[in-house]
């Protein structure tokens, strides 16, 4: 999994009805806890995860299997909150 | 998921038949606001977007879903069209 | 879905045996009109592409949907060949 | 496969709940004997690994098949503790 | 598919009993005829390469198909052995 910092909101109306109801997120993601990669991603988020939480991401197939229905094209869903983080550096 | 810019089409008249009356559309890929990757992605366009929207792409398994057929070997979907995308830089 | 350009042929004698009957091609991968990757990639064709013929190719398990068999170990297809391919740079 | 080094543990208080039970580990992917990433990854660990450990992690769907139960949202599980690596370099 | 040259081995003696039996061999991945990346990857062979051999490898879940049992975790496997691949520079 990856790991990223949720900085923002995506709004588009215009959108494959199966993404009805999911809230996605704009995630910096982080590198390590001193850098972040320029890139963001967006994700689906199953966690209730607010601006600024630092957040755990699944990728690929196994992100749709997080929303409970398999029929949602989305590759990208934040799992988890991070509490902690602790690494020898 | 990642973000793009729809900059222009592709065709292809010689492909899987699978493929047919599906709609190839060039983007590029999008890093953040203010930056593009130097890379042209070709994703199948599943919301009518054009040329200068700015879209959602689910990327591979994932985006045959969107199709709602399974058995179209595509693995870039523009799933949305963007209406506003507001972040913490 | 990504670009590029058929720029050779991989002979394999010693493979596995559900990869027997299929032609692998060597093709640049294209950034853009402008750029190509320096990285070679290896694509079944199931389109008859030759050499420099710009195509267009699917990747990971939506691959495998392009052969019409479910059981065989590939994971890059080349899908079409590229008419034409107009964009805003 | 990747290789690389636990570096440290993640806790995750809120999260999908199909996650419950499961240690996630802080990766530091390797290139090589002398060259590891800057970009940290989180694993599920499926072998007892430990801090200072170097590891054989497996990515994407074929991580989920390492925990024998497929309804989990996992993306990157560590499926092996290296004894030696030998390489002509 | 990607393109790489046999240069070792890894052993791992703890790792999940579902790869038992399986030979895992260190490659370094190929560019082009003139440039390896710095990346080690380890895939699983299944067509008898040894030290020095030019393979083919198949990723993700494409590489499982190889192996004739689903249920296994890897995600890299060795499919060919290369006897010559021609292409114009």
């Amino acid at each position: 999994m990856i790991i990223g910092k949720v900085v923002g909101n995506l709004w588009a109306t215009r959108k494959d009805e199966k993404l009805n109801g999911l809230k996605f997120l704009v995630v910096k993601k982080q590198l390590n806890k001193h850098a972040y990669s320029d890139e963001l991603i967006i994700a689906v988020d199953n966690v209730g995860a607010g601006i600024e939480d630092e957040v755990l991401i699944t990728t690929g197939s196994s992100a749709r299997i997080s929303l409970n229905r398999q029929e949602v094209p989305v590759d990208m869903v934040i799992v988890g909150i991070i509490d902690k983080m602790d690494y020898i550096e």
